[in-house]
């Protein structure tokens, strides 16, 4: 059948890509994570003790613990691109190269998880951890930069408005890098400092100047 | 050429990207599965022996089970998200945010396959599946609390038909709790008890008050 | 902000949910054979030694060599998933289950080709690999007959162009079927025959009747 | 529900399924690279000793040095894809098929990849990435070939400009083959030659003939 085509819709999709080449990088970093959990040892004894097998996925605790820590970070990354992509009328090739660097760091992120997960008590783990967080949310910062210059966005935002949410995507660094003196205290601490980078961006979302909420909806 | 710009189509789609990270997550889950049954073992004696290679193949079976009941559990929810959105007109950062947890429980369902198919024979298998299976099924019922109330539905539905749906949609946790004594009889049979979900899905579906067909198509 | 809405677009796109799904268990099957493959052993002797490095590598051929059968596997059943739904109009619920049966079937593939990989000269791999192959080419006919019944298609093909499309694509299972006694004979003559497959669609194709070519464009 | 349908909407979009295709397996090729670094070997002495820990993780550097090549390299050949189906006004069987090849090739990169990870002192390990990256700009020309016979293209390219961009596509061919005597001088020379693919890549864009400027916007 040298006759079949399949022709483009008319109206052509080259910006909607980008978000599914994003969304499937954020997916399957999300769903390896699962693999680092790992099958666990044999069990010592009869294969259908109950308090042996649950003495197994006992040791397993930290890596589960690990793989939701992970999934939320990586959910929370995806939220907040799924936010900022809203905002965008166009993407250029620059664009494109930046969303593959950033995506190159969401990729590594199970590589840290699964070192948190099989390493909690080192402050190392979650320096680490840390570090590969602030790049991804700096690669953010650097997007929504080059957006701004090439005048990628829906709307003129005023630039009050520009600099107040460019400050907000920043803010996620300052607590990571806060969390790092902090790890060689409690480990476990700075993961708590991470989770209040949350409730800080709530509080910074209020204190938003009125005129902000338009453009930002 | 910095004059290249990928447009935005005309009509907007971020909700679009909700189901396609959500379609890719669940893709991802099923996928892995098949990771967990590994390579067969060399084999004793001649590579090329029948009979050597089939019964180390043999070995496999509990896992090849486990990958199927997982591939059913993971597909149903998958369809049973599809026939959901199918409802929506939209949706909001609040319901992006709760979808990113359910997506995590379903990114953890290949540990408990992987675990079911290691351990087929002890009960805290059965019952560790169940207890993900739960959590699933009970993000869905928030889903739908959630959209229910941001008024998200395409349609507005009378007090009835959303109270009956959402007793449908939290079934399936009644039949996992009961499936947990029934694992400390028999492991097997607890996996039996979870595939009634469905029947009793189909029986509900029968007893669905009149109004509600023209709502639910 | 409690107000931003993510509208669906004014067109719904129940029908594509399907496809992307689809594709998303396709391309991570197919791309997860790479994993099969493994890291070559540690270099006996010193690690900068070109030989050494090739010799390691050499192990790894039949590996290679079953990573581009399942590759182009599964990619044919892509190709023919993607021109079977050109065909179509609308999918229903019964459509979405059995698409999910369907899937758990080119989900297990790479299981199959990694047995192939590592016990190629043993008749029992490659009869698990046609066995794989023709449920998949089993759940494609399926998939056609349900869609006929509940008149899916877009356009009413007359009776014997859908008699003629049935058996074109059930005729990959009796190739499938010739090649378990062939396995037996000689393992690699019966991966030769599974490849004769294309040429026997390409020779049906031609005889396809006259009035055929206008439903199958 | 007999009757519930899901229709396709009425712009049929064959043409997208296979862009959703081709991203799904570079985002999972691209992810998939992080599984290759693998959890760090447990530490002699002290689980929390930070110096221990950090001793452990230097010997992953190679790992992820490889895993960053590997993503720059694919998330380059995407963004390329990218660029060159925003040219296209359809695809046909063909193309489809052509595809399936393509996307083989980038599949395997994760092995190539791994095995520069752990031989990266080795010539062979760079012979190999560049065999592979040569297989895949090759594939990409073949589609650029097949897409101007078949007049897939939006506008009609003068016969330079296409020729152009023939031999602009086909460039980084050449670099992968000069890497293969450099790599026998020093394997991390030539990844630096790799890297030079892209300054060339611009520097033809700008010896672009002016002519052309309009027609790969």
């Amino acid at each position: 059948m040298p006759s079949t085509r399949y022709p483009r819709p008319s109206e052509r999709d080259d910006f909607g890509r980008v978000m599914y080449f994003t969304d499937a990088v954020f997916a399957i970093a999300m769903t390896l994570l699962v693999v680092e959990i790992g099958v666990p040892d044999p069990i010592r004894g009869a294969a259908d003790d109950p308090g042996a097998l649950l003495e197994v996925l006992g040791d397993k605790v930290p890596l589960i613990a690990a793989f939701f820590v992970g999934c939320f970070v990586i959910g929370s990354y995806w939220a907040a691109h799924h936010r900022f992509m809203s905002w965008l009328a166009a993407v250029d090739p620059g664009f494109v190269g930046l969303t593959v660097v950033y995506l190159a760091f969401v990729a590594l992120l199970p590589f840290p998880t699964s070192v948190l997960g099989e390493f909690g008590d080192n402050p190392i783990s979650a320096v680490l951890f840390a570090v590969n967080m602030g790049v991804v949310s700096t690669m953010e910062a650097v997007l929504f930069v080059h957006a701004r210059r090439r005048r990628l966005f829906r709307e003129d935002w005023p630039e009050q408005v520009y600099r107040w949410e460019l400050r907000a995507s920043l803010s996620p660094v300052l607590v990571f890098a806060l969390s790092v003196p902090v790890a060689f205290v409690r480990p476990w601490l700075a993961i708590l400092v991470w989770f209040l980078a949350f409730p800080l961006g709530r509080l910074l979302d209020r204190r938003r100047p009125e005129d902000a909420r338009r453009y930002l909806a």
